[in-house]
Formats: C-alpha cells, structure tokens, sequence
C-alpha cells in the first residue's frame, strides 16, 4: 500500500510517500518540502505547488492519499493559506484518480506516537524510529507529511481488516 | 477584454464571462452556479469545480480572471469552504495561463454601484442595469460573478489608461 501524505502550507508545504501495511514498519519512498516566497502572486504559488505534486504523483503513484484537515481555530492569516493549499493537495490527488483521507492533526499523532498531544519533537522522533530513518526528517512540516502517510497505512488497513471481517460474517 | 468572474463557494460558486472595455456597457457572454452537495466527498466536490471552470475557460477563452478574495471574518464553517473553492478557481486560472485579480466584496459593490456598502439586491440590479439584461441574473452567487468581471474590466481598464498616460508623458 502506498501513501501520498500532504502537510498543506504555502510556505512550506509537507510531501510525502511511504509503502507500507498495517502493523509492518513503514518504509520511505520519498519526502520534500515545497516552498514558495510569500512576495510571489498567489496564483503562481499554488500553480507551483499544484505542478510539483502532480510530478510526485506521476513519478511515485501512490494509490491513495491523506491530507491533514484544516481548522480553522490558528491563526486567522495562516489558516487561509493553509486551506488554499490543502485544496490544491486534495485537487492534485483527485485529478489523479486517488481516493482522499483527511485526518486531524491529533489523529495523526495518536497513530505514530499513542499521543494526541504529541508535540513537533516527539512526531519527529516516532516518524525517524518507525521508518528506521538514520537521519531525523527535516523541517517539521516533512514530519507531519510522513507522519500523515503512516497514519493513512495503519489506519487505512483498520478499515481494510474490518471490511474483511465483515465480508467473512455475511 | 474578456474576463472571467468567480465568486467562490463550494456549495454555490458563481462562474461568469463578460466582454467590455472601461468607460463602455460591458456584454453578458456566460453565466452560471455551479453547485455540489454538501453531503458529497470534500475532493471529489473540489474536482467537480476544477472540471467546469476549466470547461468554461476552453469555451469562452477569457483572457484575465476576478477572484473574490476570502476574508477571515466570516462564518468559520463557511470561510473554508470559500477558500478552498477560491484555491480551485484561481489554480484554474493560473493553469490555464490568466492572470488572477482579487477583488474584495467592498471593492466589487463600489466598482459597480457606487457604494461599497451596496446590498444584494442592489448588486443585482446594477448588474442587470449595466449587463442591459431583460431578465435579473439568479441566485445572487451568479450576479456577484458578473459584479466580479464588470469590476475588474473597468479597473482593469483604469490600470491601462494610467499606464498609457505615463509612457505618453515619458
């Protein structure tokens, strides 16, 4: 199973692709940041966000994707930014055919490190030791996209194990 | 110069196309609302917008695009919504090589009414005065498009007027 995961900013926004299955250990496939100068227009940074996400997705194809949601209690300024490019992430991935996840930030680090109030270090850390990484992913926001990724892989096969399940009842 | 006008929402996202030139009655060329259920998938709401809007541009070719610009203030639930349609629009745009204008709410009612204050029904009615439409454009969604594009070929228009008048003086 092979995730997109997306850490949606227009500064920075967080891109990652891990294979994996539930209760295995994830493996990296590919992580980077895109960034993009807050003097430039705002069409061109999603323009550019939007272009090297469909490069990702063409190179890597992932089956699927995860998105962290937005919400809308940060930052008045940022939450914009943060929406519009998590509507370019979702967008790239559906223009792709790939079914889309959104997942809370607190979701997220449940998954990698069984706290939801994990902060940036401890996500950091879960993310570098789960992926037998020997450099820790930086910054933060390529974390969060890994951390996204896996989340998606073990979360996504909870569901696949259920609907198994639930075939074998019928 | 033919423009479109977007007034984003998810739910309601008003599309139009007008031909004009400032100082001149602009031409009503295309108009609609493009709608999605709310009960539908986030991405899959977000591509449905990403088809018509590129379906529009291929068949009008509007050369420039108006975005209303998303402000903070508003309704929580709703302003994220608005501005992941925003993102759709102007990722459009700039995908289909246009330069995006924003415009705000205030810019576009004093632009086409005189008052920056201007309410619904009285955006409509200048739309339909202005437009020399029989019949007033419905729902209001698709009068603020129309409001969008009038504005921006009028202020588009004052930015070339002012920029011939300088190399004229130079």
């Amino acid at each position: 199973m092979r995730v997109l995961g997306v850490d949606p900013g227009l500064t920075r926004c967080g891109v990652a692709v891990v294979d994996g299955l539930p209760g295995r250990p994830c493996k990296l496939v590919h992580v980077e940041v895109v960034r993009s100068d807050p003097d430039m227009d705002l069409s061109l940074r999603l323009l550019k966000l939007d272009r090297r996400l469909a490069e990702v997705v063409a190179e890597h194809e992932p089956e699927s994707a995860a998105v962290e949601r937005v919400f809308s209690q940060h930052n008045v300024r940022t939450v914009m930014g943060t929406a519009q490019a998590g509507a370019v992430a979702i967008l790239a991935a559906a223009r792709a055919g790939l079914p889309v996840q959104m997942y809370t930030p607190s979701e997220v680090k449940a998954a990698v490190s069984g706290n939801g109030n994990a902060d940036k270090a401890q996500v950091t850390a879960m993310v570098t030791k789960l992926l037998r990484l020997e450099v820790a992913p930086r910054p933060a926001d390529a974390a969060d996209a890994l951390a996204l990724a896996i989340c998606h892989v073990w979360r996504g096969g909870a569901r696949e194990r259920l609907g198994a399940a639930l075939r074998r009842a019928r």
